[in-house]
């Protein structure tokens, strides 16, 4: 019997937006016998191309941080088209993952390394009672009432192009702190405090290291003077606590060339 | 060896309000070998009262849907004191039932039968695709665009004292159909419409009655006076589809003698 070989198909590459419930997963990075958002795509991935598929991610999100429209990539020889791969991923995924699109995309566009910026948001719900609606995407902070006009007035100076390495979690790679924010905003409405950056890059761990030094100055145990001190003087050990993860979450990603169609769906 | 017998102690009613996600449950009311809200805390009750409790519930939900503040009710010759059960139970719960405070009330006064008013509350998620987060808070309405204005204007003529029989699921015990409407409201914030209900009580099946034929206004395939000429002229026949019950909530309960100091966490 002879074996009918047609010539490979040319390398393509697709980026899909991505929205998860981290809840029930250990982050976005693939790890040994943990359940990872990486992973899981990945493996559907690799069954439907018949080879291996690498996903490229364009922010890591820790155990039990939340995201409404991570991007990655991966390449394919594939011919399933670009579009149609978000219904071939969400066909074969669970309920706390959705591919919203999937896009074609050139071989030079790369989901991390082509992201102008990247936003977060947190959420901190600041009620003596619990509200279990909200529960796994939000810190209950029942301690004291904040202050969210202070918390504001904190994060204001952050703003620009400054050295963060005082809210960088230990364990990091990167050679230096230097990002450059672009919005830094906190409100309230009613129970809930929402505190939102958008910035050119996230230090290792910093959302929730800023998080747990700004709560400091909303229940005015810290002056905004302090804080700013802090993160100016590159004061690490004055950084004690990280913000629990379920009230983060990665909001959207900026692109010079945006790929996708959809609105990240906020 | 001689038994010490006490005096039995007083009969005391506490209030209980509670909040839960409906998901996991058949609904509120006691089933046979089904997990429903009512047993999950009369079996927790029972066993720290030494005697078999009944919960008496404010409104029954059906299951799937939600209670930000239900009401209810239980007699105990129990010592614990009646502020003091919040506590005891929520030790025993799962996380989707939370008993938000705990009460005394005087022998006289019924969760069920005292209330002068429920206020339901519907959200519909208008969107193309859906969104992960408030999957099991709402009915995914990817369809059409609804009009919520058209929606709000149909709700209007339903202030007041009517028969709202067509609106009330095959069934029913009830001998009428009379109730009266003191709020009803359609508003939308991006793209959840929400759609809240205040009455002096609701037929059974009344809110996802109501909302099936509502969103047949909102996408304009049903005008406002038909609408409105089905529910007055009792046309049970015209009201085909119920909305899923997991877009449903009931919100709180009023009663004119209000024995909680919490509010509702709304």
């Amino acid at each position: 019997m002879m074996m009918v070989e047609s010539a490979p198909l040319p390398v393509q590459r697709v980026a899909l937006m991505i929205q998860y419930l981290g809840t029930n997963f250990y982050g976005w990075q693939r790890q040994a016998n943990k359940p990872s958002i990486q992973q899981t795509i990945e493996d559907i991935l690799t069954s439907f191309c018949h080879h291996k598929v690498t996903l490229h991610g364009a922010g890591r999100t820790d155990t039990g941080v939340h995201a409404y429209a991570q991007v990655a990539h991966f390449d394919t020889t594939s011919p399933i088209p670009a579009a149609r791969w978000a219904k071939v991923i969400n066909s074969n995924l669970s309920s706390d993952i959705l591919v919203c699109e999937s896009v074609p995309v050139s071989l030079d566009w790369h989901a991390r390394f082509s992201a102008a910026w990247r936003r977060y948001r947190y959420m901190i719900f600041n009620s003596r009672l619990p509200n279990l609606f909200i529960q796994h995407q939000s810190w209950h902070y029942y301690l004291d009432i904040l202050n969210q006009d202070l918390m504001q007035q904190a994060l204001t100076p952050m703003l620009g192009n400054h050295d963060f390495s005082a809210l960088q979690r230990s364990g990091s790679k990167r050679a230096h702190g230097w990002i450059t924010v672009k919005d830094a905003l906190c409100w309230r409405e009613k129970d809930s405090i929402y505190v939102e950056v958008r910035s050119s890059g996230f230090l290792y761990g910093m959302m929730r290291l800023l998080i747990g030094l700004l709560v400091e100055v909303g229940r005015k145990r810290l002056s905004v003077q302090e804080f700013t001190n802090i993160w100016q003087q590159r004061r690490r050990c004055d950084v004690k606590y990280a913000a629990p993860p379920q009230g983060l979450c990665l909001l959207d990603i900026g692109y010079n060339e945006n790929p996708f169609i959809t609105a990240a769906p906020l």
